[in-house]
């Protein structure tokens, strides 16, 4: 299927062409104006210390949903969706390496798992777009680049590591509009965490991308000012350091599209 | 010591002289501007589902901080805190029932032990205050009634049971303003859950207040309307109907009073 076939169904039809494995690409720019979130699993016994790890990191890591120990299914943010096969990659975790990128997780799945949701910033792309701000990934259906920043998250238990960031540039007239509308939505990353001079966070070149490819985006037109959101990726880089023995995570872009619209949660 | 002679002082110097055995009483209207918190403390191997219990439940359970296992200091709410001396009374729980009041809980402190902070409706008192909405228990310097509603609130693992309101009677020309004031503040239980005829989350009476005393609060005077709000006392009814082996908790009204400003957190 085309993107352009996709992007304005319903969350559960692009859902179910995802499970019937038609769609393995990104989701930015999929059914607009409902959330769309990062997922993490993890087992059991780490599942308490990375709740906590959320809770101090709110930015990175606005939590929608935990599921209930072993259970694959949501009860509040989709309905009728599986999280084993309704997103359209997964990356498999053991100790923090890589170890399969793959389809569906039907195979990697345990009663001993626990499932979180978070927020994630294509949902910020629409607030920001039905605000009458330029994005110009958006424009190229593209995503925005992700840099690891020298922010160091808040640790808790064996999480711990630095905060990624997404880069948008933004127009100078615009950056004010862009701090108003994406506080008002804290379920899906909230407020800009810098403006401005990328060196102050720890990105010393915008060219050297490291989550997502190097793109035109790194370039910024002269009337365009960076602006970092924290991103949903955090907790794959925290993992990294954490090594947990096993867990699985969406592919970079690759996102689980929620029933929920964004006007429905933690807005204000 | 009086009332008015803690009132004004920073939250540090009322922990202080709470920790010395000088204050035992409520502490509604202490430090205005400074988060007030409920306290929960739980066994490490409950804590998962309460946490999770606490994220599904945002506005009866804003969670402000989790302590590390077994640590009865504060990382981020307040320095040079000690969970177990600076609140002015406590509750202690076994299996549900109220086995003992005290004034503090060294004794009952162990390394398996976490606690919660979650964010209390004193700070919505002030919030609203400061907005020139008229709260006729703060001229009192009484507390609002609490009652228990009909709402149920999200279960998650044993913990399960109805929404513990407070009901605030406020000038039928400052119910907006109320809703809009109290929206910027989710860290301390947000907007109204309800507003109106109390019968129709469950209370029949005003008159029969669940939580603390019943006040000359519960009259309504015709030019008044009852406003409803999320109560951090849900998790002790919460509790009740769970049956914990062991938990702490403050003492209706006698609250954790943090270093932190209410405009620092949670606020938009």
């Amino acid at each position: 299927m085309r993107r352009e076939d996709l992007k304005g169904l319903h969350p559960r039809e692009i859902r179910s062409y995802v499970r019937e494995g038609r769609w393995r690409e990104h989701t930015g720019g999929f059914a607009e104006g409902y959330v769309q979130a990062n997922l993490v699993v993890l087992p059991r016994n780490l599942a308490f210390d990375f709740l906590v790890f959320c809770q101090r990191n709110p930015q990175p890591c606005p939590v929608l949903e935990v599921t209930d120990i072993g259970v694959p299914t949501l009860k509040y943010m989709a309905k009728d969706a599986d999280l084993r096969t309704d997103l359209p990659m997964y990356k498999v975790w053991e100790k923090g390496q890589c170890v399969a990128e793959v389809e569906n997780v039907l195979d990697y799945w345990s009663d001993e798992l626990v499932a979180f949701l978070l927020g994630c910033s294509a949902s910020l792309d629409w607030a920001l777009l039905k605000a009458g701000v330029r994005l110009r990934h958006a424009e190229l259906d593209m995503l925005p680049c992700a840099y690891i920043s020298n922010i160091q998250c808040e640790p808790a238990g064996a999480f711990r590591g630095p905060m990624v960031v997404t880069m948008r540039s933004i127009l100078k007239d615009q950056v004010a509009r862009s701090f108003q509308v994406t506080s008002r939505y804290p379920a899906v990353h909230g407020a800009p965490v810098h403006v401005g001079d990328p060196r102050q966070i720890g990105i010393n070149n915008l060219d050297d991308v490291d989550l997502g490819q190097r793109t035109p985006l790194s370039q910024l037109e002269p009337d365009e000012v960076p602006l970092f959101h924290a991103c949903g990726a955090t907790p794959q880089v925290v993992a990294l350091e954490a090594k947990p023995e096993f867990m699985i995570s969406h592919f970079p872009g690759c996102m689980f599209i929620t029933d929920v619209l964004l006007e429905e949660i933690g807005v204000l």
